[in-house]
């Protein structure tokens, strides 16, 4: 282990800002019950599913429309007082923490589906609703929307980290499904960017812009995103594997075949051993694929039939099936309660998630070191992947307690993400940049790269009032 | 027709800027025989294959290399002078015209394919190789860039116009299609955005910013692109309607139950009269949509099936199909000629285009008004449409020297635009705005929006020198 000297991405940027008293009377006499500065709201505030700290906001607003939303931000701007939008408080990288003081705009509240266009294929919600609110909503279109992040994350917050998860190796990210947006801006006027039409050349890209700026540029207030046919046939399968080199080749040759795989998700032995013991399974504590095929009858039985053959190629057990809805949910509520299976298998223990992403090609090779380091390392850690896109997380769990463990499992984010960046990926395939990558983040891109965000961030945020210090240092 | 009192989208925006001779002397001193200031040479980058004109640039540099283009921008900020990136003269839109004077940078010589990562299926090209070029250079890997607008345009410009074409249904537009890009600003700096992994939430998204920034927010010199392994079967089929809004029903229908078609275009009969007069063909004088199905054998014929049953539905006739490569390229050429033999069809005529785009249940409404009030103008034209994507263009072939005929051209298309934004559409689908549209994107977007892409513009080109008085006027 060469730990780096310093880890410039857990600097908090800028002091506190002064949040005046007279700032804070303005917001109770607009908000009055909505406006909350008690203090365990402001600390359910303060904080996501990451494992960095700050000091709480100073109050939530509590927003119910459009209108509430421009009006608090035209308040802070009055004040130049930050603001922070919440959704469901679910990202990791630090995105919701008042590193530099200010108010949270809740939007919780904002939960509507505001208009489906089901002939369109197109939906319009408000931020706050979730993606499983969003899905029991539609149930009866025959519609889906697939994008899934694994926590039950508000629309509004995984448009704003440019989500993605399970399905994107097929159905894509947040990126290809969000069609058009309403945001609050710096000066607190609400903004329409793209419309429903599928495509469009019309000018600056605003919607893409918006997407993935984690706050920084506008408060998304409304979200028009694509919809899904749900499959006539799917299907279910999971392949163990006797290496976990051998999972991946099965899945880069998948993917170089052109295969239209729903979902492939790696989980390395251990951490299917977590999985059974937090789910009461008894899947083979092996490498294991989980794997769902869509489309039509013959189409979802050709595409597992040429999966199951190059799984055979590289020593994979025969498929078993989960035929009925039932057993498909079992199997993918084991996997996305991967990370609280881990984390609670060390009592007391914080989760360091990595999220590196890199062509398919060198997936194994980055994969594979960066299993040797962590084993070398006696950091107890879980693994699991998108690994159809080259998109897999560790999760280091460090007991919060002690410093050494925290810089020996950062210094082995450090390495993976400097392997990843040398293989041509990216340090953040989902998660999004927050506190916790802005120094990988300079890495990734070079100087060029973030002065222009930069520029676009004053442009757009003369006042630094919209999520300052994250994802990078004005 | 009730013509619009003005037409603001057609003010060619602020006057011609001085190009100060010591400004060109030092262009030729860096350049010597790469940098020509010959009529022609000049005449021939001051146009597109638009309908508006304007006086020529005052020189032209034949780039080579990054440093090239980055030295050109350097010069040119120096000197306070636009310029103005050339591929292979294709756009539609006055995107190339020198409406405030300046320089063209003509990048068709920078066409090289610098890596092909076939496992990864990713490839990084130099921004003047054409879609033809690449896809002859990579023939042998297996693996093709669907990405179509009918004409050999350059992958510089079409990402800098967010083209698609008829492909764009299944394979998505160059917004879904580039992975990364090196780009010159402003400040002839070269600069990379995205790498290639395929998906990424780290920072802002620049890549897409860039894409579709019409040359106003930086020169792009290096484009990371996705390729598609070819399809194991590829079959196409023509299909002859009793109506415009027959062959649009099926359409309809076939995206809303999910068929992943790779292609589906829409001829109207006068066009498809047209077609057969320029290319010798003896296509059914009827609205006909031509389609192309891509997958495994049996889910090519599945997908057909599907779409032949709909088309029965609305009588249309049995699919007639091309099965060997020969005769669906000769279709397909026949289709990206509809243009020229439509131009060709009235002696001395300019096509005026259009390219609304809108969601896909309201495309048959859309179209046949439109197709209403065209016939009733007395003006001759074409109607073609990827009417997959409710994409779909028609072209006035206006007598160039008739006022009147341009009023009523772009009466039409005014009214089109309306009829488009007023069913949540877009102005433009896949042309870009250019000079021409610049009053429809306000239409489209509200000031709003603008005001931001503006803030963005000035904030990254504070000198507007890079291709002024394009997309919106400041």
């Amino acid at each position: 282990m060469n730990a780096p000297a310093t880890h410039a991405h857990l600097q908090p940027g800028a002091p506190l800002r002064p949040v005046p008293e007279a700032f804070l009377d303005a917001l109770r006499a607009r908000f009055g019950a909505q406006c909350s500065t008690a203090q365990a709201v402001r600390e359910q505030h303060g904080r996501d599913e990451g494992s960095i700290q700050a000091p709480p906001p100073s109050a939530v607003v509590f927003a119910e429309s459009t209108q509430d939303v421009a009006d608090a931000v035209r308040l802070a701007a009055q004040h130049g007082v930050p603001v922070i939008p919440y959704g469901a408080g679910s990202s990791l990288e630090g995105h919701l923490l008042a590193i530099q003081g200010g108010i949270s705009i809740d939007v919780s509240r904002m939960n509507r589906l505001l208009r489906v266009d089901a002939d369109d294929l197109t939906v319009t919600v408000q931020p706050g609703i979730t993606r499983k609110q969003l899905n029991e909503a539609i149930k009866d279109t025959g519609l889906f929307f697939p994008i899934d992040p694994g926590a039950d994350a508000s629309i509004g917050g995984m448009a704003a980290t440019r989500a993605s998860g399970t399905n994107a190796v097929r159905y894509g990210t947040m990126r290809e499904n969000v069609l058009a947006l309403e945001v609050v801006t710096a000066a607190g006027e609400a903004i329409r960017t793209g419309t429903r039409a599928k495509k469009s050349a019309a000018g600056y890209d605003l919607t893409r812009l918006l997407v993935g700026s984690e706050g920084t540029l506008g408060v998304i207030t409304e979200v028009t995103l694509r919809l899904y046919p749900l499959p006539e046939a799917v299907s279910a399968a999971i392949c163990s594997f006797p290496s976990i080199e051998a999972a991946v080749r099965t899945v880069i040759q998948t993917i170089q075949l052109g295969v239209p795989i729903a979902r492939v998700e790696l989980i390395d032995a251990n951490t299917v051993r977590m999985v059974n013991a937090h789910s009461k399974l008894g899947l083979r504590e092996e490498p294991m694929l989980l794997m769902e095929f869509h489309g039509s009858p013959a189409g979802v039985q050709e595409q597992a039939e040429t999966v199951q053959s190059l799984a055979q190629e590289w020593n994979g057990n025969a498929f078993e099936w989960a035929t009925t809805p039932e057993e498909r949910t079992r199997l993918w509520t084991a996997r996305h309660n991967a990370y609280f299976a881990a984390v609670q298998s060390r009592s007391g223990c914080r989760a360091i998630s990595t999220d590196t992403c890199v062509p398919i090609s060198r997936l194994a090779d980055c994969l594979l070191d960066s299993v040797a380091e962590a084993d070398a390392s006696g950091i107890p850690y879980f693994l699991v992947g998108h690994v159809g896109d080259g998109n897999f997380h560790f999760g280091y769990l460090i007991d919060p307690d002690s410093p050494a463990e925290r810089q020996t499992a950062e210094a082995l984010n450090h390495q993976l993400v400097a392997r990843a960046l040398s293989l041509g990926g990216t340090c953040t395939g989902e998660h999004g940049v927050g506190i916790h990558k802005m120094g990988f983040l300079l890495d990734e891109t070079g100087p060029g790269a973030v002065a222009m965000m930069r520029a676009i961030k004053q442009a757009l945020d003369p006042q630094n009032i919209l999520n300052p210090g994250k994802i990078f240092a004005l």
